[in-house]
């Protein structure tokens, strides 16, 4: 830690966590760091570390509201470090922007709310600021956020709305806040028949022609046209194997692979139900022995449009002249966790760069997310 | 050669040619001690090699009708030596066996008909006995029968009808005479989309699903309900393969491997263009390219019940008290090649341990096969 690290300058800040170099599971000195200028502020600091994953929790003030904030300091690996145009744990800014890996996947929106949350301390708060930043995001993520909020159930720890600091922007800062997320299932479908020759297939059970058969009705099934807030459901077959490359062999098994995002008209549990009565239907017909293999890797999730949205909604705004749209698109992150616990949405910079060679976060998108987070503060305790 | 090989003796001469290491493409000295034998008994012998495969052409006779024989002396690889109770090229006669690689597939086939080929001989024939004996049956076939009949073209050389001596034997000897064979045909097809997102499928061009259909509706097709002496023809696909594990991707190109044998209600042609025309239909459905790449590695055949299988026929009861079956299934052999020169069927023993370890023929069947094959040629020239 610095000494002369000037809390208040997210950009300093976030060229600081750069230089920590916390591939996931390593905590690297950037818990370390935050703890440090947050007990200074006055934030009460407890490490919650799990399973060889540090995690911190900071929170200034007792009483009700609380607002939450929820990041990562952790970062993928590098990568080729030759590569790289700089170092990639350099921080090095230049050309207008923080460059490093973690720079934008999201040191730096780490760095915007820690920076407005310490000047709100410093002005006082009508209620508690709370962070839980963790460093298991990018990894398993399952002694991460999860055990942050394990440890807070366990201890009475409470927040009444959370912003997830996650890249959300996506053509220009600002332009786009995700109040929710598809849900996302991974099956395997393995389809057993008989081995045989290819001349005598009556003596055989080609597991193929099933499998084909009910990888081309999944395909072809429309889960839902769509919900409020949701685009509709989608199913992708991503793969379909044999391995077979004798031509004079049937062979015995072989196996498919997909993927369905789901909106909030689907669970996971339910999907399940409907593969697996699919592949039984599909069993009855032909003979051929199927099992499916699936696995839930997040329920979809809504936090309706409400206060936390309207207040990011009007500080984005207030900032940027046009309101972000609400969106329930894209990949995963830890709402999925947080949305448990309390109301959640998620804001930050536009992710170009994230997880790439030569990542960066521009200087002046740094400042105007410290901007909209310090206007989400003030509105929320206002 | 031995001094002493009797070549009326087809057990001994079955047991001097599995001592002979002929596999494909070795001569292994097979045909040079078929050659010693005809030649000292007043046949006619020509060594037709081509591409370093080494074929013999042998004739007693110069007159018609001509009876020709069509079989081969190489033998597929031993595999594991050390697995072999015997040595594989020891001709070892033993427990009422000649055991050894080729033993069964087909070097007993050509001992007997040699051996009931001289006896003939010696005894004179009203017409001309024609061999045409490969070096090439069990591997590419491109130089072994195909060489000689396409020197015996050029030499104006002819046969009237053949017989070809694999084992076709099924449960017990002289049940099964084949007078065709199915064609086969082999395809591979390919589909392209477009990569993409599992999470956005409207923005890639996911193959899969396409191909999945194509492959449900040709393995649904009936292709026909057999014919006068064929079975029903048969579509099985053999494989499906894309080898993406990444399941946040859909893949740009997947792909399908069948196998048809069809009767003489198609041929190759037919049945490829109704392969391109199917895909062609799924492309426009879909989006997706299709690409075939078939290959037919034979037509389809049928020498029609007629006076070589009621040779066949009559010669087998008188042996065994029963009328074989005459069939047209199984694999492939160089019957499709003849069947372009003259009628032919194929008789031979059963053919249980053709390809494997411990290979053998029965003793006992060899003499059988020997006056069946003498019947024949008794009749064919009566």
């Amino acid at each position: 830690m610095s000494a002369e690290l000037d809390p208040l300058d997210p950009v300093a800040l976030t060229s600081a966590l750069v230089r920590c170099a916390s591939v996931t599971p390593e905590e690297g000195g950037a818990l370390v760091l935050l703890q440090g200028l947050l007990e200074a502020e006055g934030f009460r600091c407890t490490r919650v570390d799990r399973n060889g994953i540090a995690n911190l929790y900071a929170r200034f003030g007792e009483q009700g509201p609380a607002l939450g904030f929820n990041g990562h300091t952790d970062v993928v690996p590098t990568g080729d470090v030759s590569a790289w145009t700089r170092p990639p744990f350099s921080g090095e800014i230049a050309e207008g922007k923080v460059w490093g890996r973690g720079a934008c996947d999201m040191k730096s929106g780490v760095a915007a709310w820690v920076s407005a949350a310490i000047a709100a301390a410093r002005g006082g708060v009508r209620g508690s600021l709370v962070l839980m930043i963790t460093g298991d995001e990018e990894g398993d993520a399952r002694d991460g956020t999860v055990a942050l909020l394990d440890w807070m159930d366990a201890q009475g720890e409470r927040v009444d709305h959370c912003v997830v600091g996650e890249p959300t922007s996506r053509q220009g800062f600002g332009d786009m806040v995700k109040i929710g997320r598809r849900g996302s299932l991974n099956a395997r479908i393995i389809a057993r028949g008989r081995q045989g020759h290819s001349a005598y297939p009556h003596m055989a059970l080609n597991p193929l022609p099933a499998l084909a058969g009910l990888c081309a009705r999944l395909a072809a099934h429309e889960l839902d046209a769509g919900t409020d807030h949701f685009q509709a459901s989608t199913l992708a077959l991503t793969s379909i194997d044999t391995g077979n490359m004798a031509t004079n062999v049937i062979p015995a098994e072989a196996s498919a692979r997909l993927n369905i995002r789901f909106n909030d008209a689907h669970d996971g549990a339910g999907l399940v139900a409907w593969l697996e009565a699919e592949a039984a239907k599909a069993a009855e017909e032909s003979g051929v022995g199927f099992e499916l293999r699936a696995r839930v890797s997040g329920e979809s999730f809504l936090t309706p449009p409400g206060r936390l949205s309207d207040l990011l909604s009007a500080a984005i705004e207030a900032e940027t002249g046009a309101a972000p749209e609400l969106s329930t698109s894209g990949g995963t992150s830890d709402a999925r966790f947080v949305k448990a616990h309390c109301p959640v949405a998620e804001f930050g910079l536009t992710g170009l760069t994230m997880h790439q060679t030569d990542e960066y976060a521009p200087v002046d998108e740094i400042e105007r997310l410290r901007a909209v987070y310090a206007r989400v503060i003030a509105a929320y305790f206002a």
